[in-house]
């Protein structure tokens, strides 16, 4: 029943997604003489984590029960108590934790303080389904950067196209889950120009930062269907300056324009996860692209499978970035809403 | 329950797949009072049809029984007498036929002569699926060329590459099971003068016949794994003479190396189908793709998605074929033994 009660934490967890960054997606299970008896998950951060909420859902019922959560709780005093604190007041007998948070500040700390209150605790369970829950908030808290993932749509013979698969930014498509999934998403400065931005159509979702990427270009950039209220959720990244329209959208002169230092600013404010939107071979994003996996830049790929044959306009074999051949980990096809998608690891 | 004997007739001349060209596969299916009493198929080019095998099978019970047959029964004598008067014979009382013979010859007269022996005859039952169980003859009666599939392999970005996944070419694997079902493969020279030739694993197979091109090459050609009794299995189209070793091979010098004139010549030695096996980029099988889809010379198209990234050693845009773009029809995906597959027509 173990892996039961944590499936329904990673369950729970996932409500969220795309709401908690920086923070990563805890769901929370109180089960006493075998009946659920308190539910919760982290909304959003600077609210209360999972443990909290299950436990007021638990109420008295938590003493003596077993508390599932999906990743280590805290010990630590942030905009929250400490979780640990939680759970021992509230008597629990057991914790079950699916994974240890990565977190230097919590690192084997949460479940050390446990123990020291003569709590019972297990770890590991379904832990593989509890890091990749979080690969994205492990990413960034152990290398600094956003987990990016590269997406595409290909052609039945191969050529990187500019057109999403009817249906796949409508509710339910892959494109509206992705764009509610991840905290942000990159676009070269062609497509902001020319077609709307990325949204989520999906029920809550909130959406995506856009980070436009403008390379060697004029000095303006008019983005098109973005209206001056949501002017705050795109960010311009350029390497040179540029006067963008509408007025608000917050620009910075990068030094260095790569992928790594995008990556790097992004983690800084608090991004755990970015899509990297490739739709134009021979665009501003191919340089961006040219060393991803050398640089371990890019952590999964994403690649849409569109029913149609392509005659490409111009050399698309350095198109679409890398350096070296290299076999993809975990390859998965699946079909979302008619939409066929390969997804894997590198 | 018409549909479910029809099914069971492409079932039955599905069997001899790869075996009957330049005949359909045909099955035959004799009901009567609601039981099986007979079925067959034509096994192989020389034999009697399918319908002869039912009857024969069937015995006295195929009096005033229904015949299920998934072709028109032909009435006319070729090396083997008609259908027509074999079922006529016989005393069937009705003949339910899946779809009319595209051949000239045969072109609804079958249908005639039982009707006027007073047979009940229905037509069109799952004709969809008759349709698709030989499409192969059926092109090759109304073009009089082959029907060419195009089958590649490309990376997870969409690179040709010159590799089938793993397990491909084994018993069950989709490479061995396309071998079996098509009467010839063309292969360039460089892949013949590299790896083994393609070979299907499938129990009671008939391995296809190697149609190898050559073009603008020295004069000679060495194909390291035939041997010299397969020799006949084997032929060289070349653009200039060449010296083929093993010696036996046939090989023809073509006026005109164009995919127009191999189709037609195929059809013309009796081939129905044929895999176009595009595996180089850059090679030789290049040009002869260059106006597969304007001159309608490519019918279906299989692609096998590997996962992998690549980086291409050249330009591949042009590559793979074509001149314009166009959508798919009746895109399909399947995995066979672990490969996933996309499958199309033009």
């Amino acid at each position: 029943m173990d892996a039961h009660y944590m499936r329904r934490c990673v369950e729970l967890a996932r409500t969220a997604a795309g709401h908690t960054s920086p923070n990563p997606m805890v769901g929370c299970v109180i089960v006493r003489e075998g009946q659920v008896v308190g539910e919760g998950f982290h909304p959003k951060a600077g609210q209360p984590h999972a443990e909290v909420f299950a436990l007021r859902d638990a109420g008295d019922l938590a003493e003596n029960a077993t508390a599932y959560v999906s990743l280590e709780p805290c010990n630590h005093y942030g905009r929250t108590p400490p979780c640990t604190e939680a759970l021992i007041k509230a008597k629990v007998k057991e914790v079950v934790v699916g994974m240890t948070d990565p977190n230097p500040i919590v690192a084997s700390k949460g479940i050390e303080k446990l123990r020291n209150a003569g709590i019972d605790v297990r770890v590991g369970v379904e832990e593989e389904l509890c890091l990749r829950l979080n690969e994205a908030y492990i990413h960034r808290m152990l290398t600094g950067k956003a987990f990016a993932t590269l997406r595409t749509t290909l052609s039945m013979n191969g050529i990187v196209i500019n057109q999403i698969g009817s249906g796949a930014d409508q509710p339910g498509g892959y494109y509206s889950q992705l764009a509610k999934e991840y905290d942000g998403v990159i676009i070269s400065s062609d497509m902001a120009k020319a077609t709307t931005l990325p949204i989520s159509q999906e029920a809550g979702a909130k959406q995506p930062l856009y980070i436009i990427i403008v390379q060697g270009e004029g000095s303006e950039l008019h983005i098109p269907f973005l209206d001056e209220e949501s002017a705050s959720n795109a960010i311009v990244l350029a390497d040179s300056p540029v006067t963008v329209e509408p007025s608000g959208v917050s620009v910075s002169v990068l030094d260095q324009m790569n992928l790594e230092s995008i990556l790097r600013l992004l983690a800084d404010r608090g991004l755990c996860s970015v899509l990297v939107d490739f739709r134009d071979a021979g665009g501003v994003l191919v340089p961006l692209l040219s060393k991803f996996q050398e640089d371990k830049l890019v952590q999964k790929v994403v690649v849409e499978l569109s029913p149609v044959w392509v005659v490409s306009p111009g050399p698309s074999d350095l198109a679409f970035g890398g350096s070296q051949s290299f076999p993809l980990k975990n390859v998965e096809h699946k079909e979302v809403n008619g939409t066929l998608l390969l997804e894997g690891y590198l």
